[in-house]
């Protein structure tokens, strides 16, 4: 392997083995988990082990004008991650150092390669918890949450990633740190920078440190779950207990096309008949949780739901997520599996539904419904045969008139995946010309040499005057 | 009073009588509330009724290369609203409509000018809430407050005015209209572009609308009172409620010289010698809260509070509050007022309430502490007579002390008031130089004329190359 150039000052700058560009290797760091995002191959693969080294790497790039795609644990699901042509791929998996935990300030401050549930697990003894937990907690790191502004289960009652950064250290496409936010609650000195790099999938800059604010540990679930006759009848559910003022911590729907794969699989005795299941939990603690629960439990019987099951067993509570966590696996034993993540208006629920069927049926291909009703962000997932080519275009078919089911019923092409490279069409759909105008112009500002993920999130437009 | 050509332009695209440049009503409209924030004269103040009306205000404005200035009620604390010489300040109050209340989805839409308390009144026979309520809550409008990032009392449960911002619509310096955001809960297309404009003191665009999220109505308060000799037991009081796990919806503070202000004014029997009074609050409802402010009661006392009271009735809490509520008039009673706002890590306050009393000392003024204790946001307020220019100046440099006391605490110079004319040195001194650099390009890339509120928040650095 002759080195070139960019991969000689790159190893001239970082520890022994830092840099990889054995083509093999390359190529399993150029890809995320989405189907159909496009990727390319990346000249080589950089390991960073402190902001240093991202610095080292961001000026290297700039010298020479090489594309830097910042990745961590490569959980996404819109190809954000995805490798660019003669581009340096950035791994922080190896910044995964948490730095600090304190306890009266309800902070932490982490570096970007900690993944997920670690900090979950380092935080239980303090009695603190960091809300964020997309289905990929277990292994997906912080640093792409950040970047992509993940949700998750909790953001019903907690909110997203976005929701939780006090402050980031960037380094810049300039090579140049910059430090955003505070460490307290509070604080408006000058633009709110932190959150324009929360979300900008690694477009702006790469996020070598994070102050995250966590919340007290709440305490144990009581959960609830209903079964409906109609998807009518559990949008009805979901929209009253809105208007009842109740925010449950989760508030998740399978359609019956994920009971039953989930059934098939694991044959727990589920409905098949219903078109819906509702599972909602409460963690607000002892008799304020039960009395929570107990009045989603009215307000699904009045919607209509064919059966309804309270517990306040924690395990049997678990048994009971546990099914709504099957749903994709289930749904991957019949195919390959494309996930939408349409985000619509909690009352446009029973129409997303609908629609989808209809969208099924129409392309022929099965979709499953799963998703964070409480919040309005569903992931209808379109099953296909990967062998079948013309099986494959219908899925890809279906998986856009989702997405724009989802816009002609106010919602969005993302809910809490992003864009990536997956998606940059509807984005420009989404926000129209002004918005991709400034999205441009604030990239522009920020990395002129446009070397930072380029391609992802957004095609710039053509300059005006 | 001869138009110049920009008055005529305006006046052009304007209903009668919507453009002033009469210099003593002019004038009438240059300043905020803020002491020592400098101040010029504006050519003329244009007030906007639609949409339509500040895009025809700024494009007069980008065609004579004039500055604008946008502008609420005035109640700002920083100057951000202050008149810049020879532009144009364009007055939002009479954009003043509720256009939508939707109770499914919790969002209201809402135009700039509609003051924060009479969205409060139209929410509340929906069973809905919005939380942001900064003292002015009664006059200052919702446009300021999103400028602004305004927070309040209710931030320390509730977080702050960027919280609840889903979407906005925007007029560029171009004139062009940008909509950002989305009405659904999540949403991550694109970048956050919303929370970039929340808090930027209108230097980078004109918000027309916003869609807000909403949270149910809360229960009516359990509240707290404690005393406490020192202030480092009460300091121990607020960490230790804070390391519980308890999340109070209001914990307030005021110190010896706040306490002592107001009873003097209105005898209301408080403790002359206690160094802190800390009110609190829970809005969990029933016996929740009862049992929130029990424990919250009992750490108090184990801080070594001298005298702690609880009562679940509201009119007590409510008068409880009320006397909160005139520490700054109080004050005010004594002279003129300087109102600083750090915020400080929340283990940090006594070290703020000693170090503001030293301060006092060595400039020989009365400094009375009042402040959100729960979020570590606090405001010493310098007393001084204002026809005394010893003392003004002395007033003066103990405001500057003050802000580094907050910031060599680890805080902010500013927790909810902001930047405007008043600390723009601060700022710089806050965010460095690299952080400065990138709010200059930032504000570049969408104002390359300069002409939306020029001199708030930062100068622009020299450039770079």
């Amino acid at each position: 392997m002759v080195d070139d150039v960019v991969v000689s000052e790159l190893r001239a700058g970082l520890p022994d083995g830092a840099v990889v560009n054995e083509p093999d290797l390359v190529a399993s760091y150029a890809r995320d988990m989405a189907m159909f995002a496009p990727s390319e191959q990346p000249r080589c693969v950089a390991f960073a082990r402190s902001t240093a080294d991202v610095r080292h790497v961001m000026r290297v790039a700039a010298r020479h004008r090489v594309p830097v795609v910042p990745r961590g644990a490569g959980s996404g699901l819109a190809g954000a991650a995805n490798g660019v042509a003669g581009g340096i791929t950035l791994v922080l998996t190896r910044m995964d150092a948490i730095v600090e935990i304190d306890p009266a300030n309800r902070l932490a401050v982490v570096e970007p390669g900690v993944v997920n549930l670690d900090l979950r697990k380092a935080l239980e003894p303090h009695g603190l918890f960091y809300p964020p937990d997309p289905s990929s907690y277990d292994w997906c790191t912080l640093g792409g949450n950040l970047s992509t502004n993940a949700g998750g289960l909790c953001c019903v009652k907690y909110g997203v990633t976005t929701d939780f950064v006090l402050g980031l250290e960037v380094v810049l496409a300039s090579g140049e740190v910059l430090r955003t936010g505070r460490r307290t609650v509070k604080g408006v000195a000058g633009y709110d920078l932190s959150r324009l790099f929360v979300g900008a999938e690694g477009t702006l800059g790469v996020i070598t440190q994070a102050t995250l604010a966590l919340r007290p540990l709440p305490a144990a679930p009581v959960t609830l779950v209903a079964t409906f006759g109609s998807t009518a009848a559990a949008g009805r559910a979901v929209q009253d207990v809105a208007l009842a003022g109740v925010v449950p911590s989760l508030m998740e729907l399978m359609d019956s096309t994920c009971i039953r794969a989930v059934d098939d699989w694991k044959q727990l005795g589920l409905d098949r008949d219903a078109q819906a299941l509702l599972l909602c939990q409460s963690d607000s603690g002892g008799s304020h949780a039960v009395a929570e629960i107990e009045r989603v439990a009215e307000l699904c019987r009045k919607a209509g739901a064919t059966e309804v099951h309270t517990t306040d067993d924690v395990e049997e509570g678990q048994l009971l997520l546990g099914a709504r966590r099957l749903a994709l696996p289930a749904l991957e034993r019949y195919g390959a599996t494309l996930i939408d993540d349409v985000a619509v208006p909690r009352s446009a629920i029973a129409d997303l539904l609908d629609g989808t069927d209809r969208i099924s049926a129409e392309c022929g291909v099965r979709i499953g419904v799963v998703g964070h009703a409480g919040d309005g962000n569903m992931h209808p997932t379109v099953v296909f045969d990967v062998t079948d080519e013309d099986e494959k275009a219908r899925a890809y078919d279906a998986f856009g008139r989702i997405l724009e089911l989802g816009l002609a019923l106010g919602g969005t092409v993302t809910g809490e995946h992003g864009i990536g490279t997956l998606k940059v069409d509807w984005l420009a759909r989404e926000i129209g010309p002004v918005g991709l105008r400034v999205h441009a112009a604030i990239k522009d500002a920020l990395d002129p040499l446009g070397i930072l993920n380029p391609g992802k999130v957004f095609r710039a437009p053509p300059r005006v005057g």
